[in-house]
């Protein structure tokens, strides 16, 4: 079956590429998930293979779409969000929905570092103690501040509907979900104690998870369930 | 006097605002660096203020035009390079500037990770053997990682004149200038070895060194001298 869109992402994990998956299918679009189907591995190393493909990816996700072959994950939201109503039209909405888009990127790299502050190349294990460090940091400081900001932005959005940009469901909304949800699992007692601080993230968390495209997804055997593969990584250790 | 533009970044440090600054020097577009100017420091809070604006940013740099506000680099010079010619028209070749444009900002976040791994809320000294870790890991994995990646781009583009994108120099060009420029400040041994593996990058950082604007712009008192308060910072203990 031809589909309008490829996905290439790690299979196994849940990681950046589901920041694409969630506006795939909440837009309804029949997609391949390439790395998850047989024999699929050696077409996502292509996507980063300047031999193979005019416009390589450092990194995946990348999205295909007809001849264009995007990277990096605001960017292939960019681009999704104009193509499929997932984004403002105007200029300044859009620019805003990129924006809080690049933030959002911005909390997901320093959750990530909470497990890895010293090296990707080296295990968790190796850097438990810079770990537990930066996991403290995280918690402490960078949490409040980003979630204290998206509440701003939603609280502070005159559009109707809790949404974070405008009158309507964008991509950034989906973003917003996906960022609680792995931190929920994440770092669970953090978000609990802070969770009402967060009166219209929390309920445009669950506003977001009962659309029904997406609470379809979320009980389909599509969505990979969090583990410690990904970049929300729950180690209990790392709460303490 | 009025200009087109008010930029708001912290003063006394290149950072993140100077990757707008060489799209603004080179486009020859007058603007305000406001935080720079006397009485400047509250306007730029304002810019990250709910209460003030209605689209606050995270965090420094945020450019105002005319009704626009904007914040996050890559998406101040996606507006700016659509505006002022220094990005391709075409959709495919827009995205792929902003794609390198965000794989840009990757490394920068992993360049001040070196001298900050745990804490932006702690003290250099107080992170010193850990940062001597990350930094370990920064030289001898990721500059060649993501350097290599820009050097194959470079190599691979089918337009002429030694560009990242296309024919015509774009903000990715000026982009990886000022990458290149901040890692041979703050790790100048790694890079003396390493920068002939990076033949393309290595002419195209001299060939944007020398456009006239530039090159003016360097020589004049705008150009703030790269310093220890910075993204790149020049640390020998980093380096051994």
């Amino acid at each position: 079956m031809t589909t309008p869109y490829q996905l290439y992402y790690w299979d196994g994990l849940q990681g950046r590429g589901e920041f694409v998956r969630l506006a795939l299918e909440e837009a309804g679009i029949p997609y391949q998930d390439v790395a998850r189907q047989k024999k699929g591995m050696p077409a996502l190393m292509a996507s980063l293979d300047a031999d193979k493909v005019d416009h390589p990816s450092f990194a995946p996700p990348v999205l295909r779409a007809g001849d264009l072959l995007i990277g990096q994950t605001a960017n292939i939201l960019l681009f999704l969000g104009a193509r499929h109503g997932l984004a403002p039209r105007a200029e300044a909405g859009r620019l805003w929905a990129n924006q809080l888009q690049l933030t959002i990127a911005d909390i997901v790299v320093e959750a990530h570092d909470t497990h890895h502050p010293i090296s990707t190349n080296d295990y968790y294990e190796d850097q438990k103690k810079e770990a537990r460090a930066r996991a403290r940091d995280f918690r402490a400081h960078r949490i409040p501040k980003f979630l204290d900001y998206f509440e701003g932005v939603i609280q502070h959005n005159p559009g109707r509907g809790g949404y974070a940009v405008g009158s309507r469901l964008s991509y950034v909304d989906l973003s917003l979900f996906q960022l609680v949800d792995g931190l929920r699992y994440a770092f669970p007692k953090t978000m609990d104690k802070l969770a009402p601080t967060w009166p219209g993230l929390m309920a445009l968390y669950v506003k977001v998870s009962q659309r029904p495209n997406i609470a379809a997804y979320l009980q389909s055997k599509r969505r990979i369930p969090h583990n410690e593969s990904c970049i929300f990584r729950h180690y209990p250790e790392l709460e303490k």
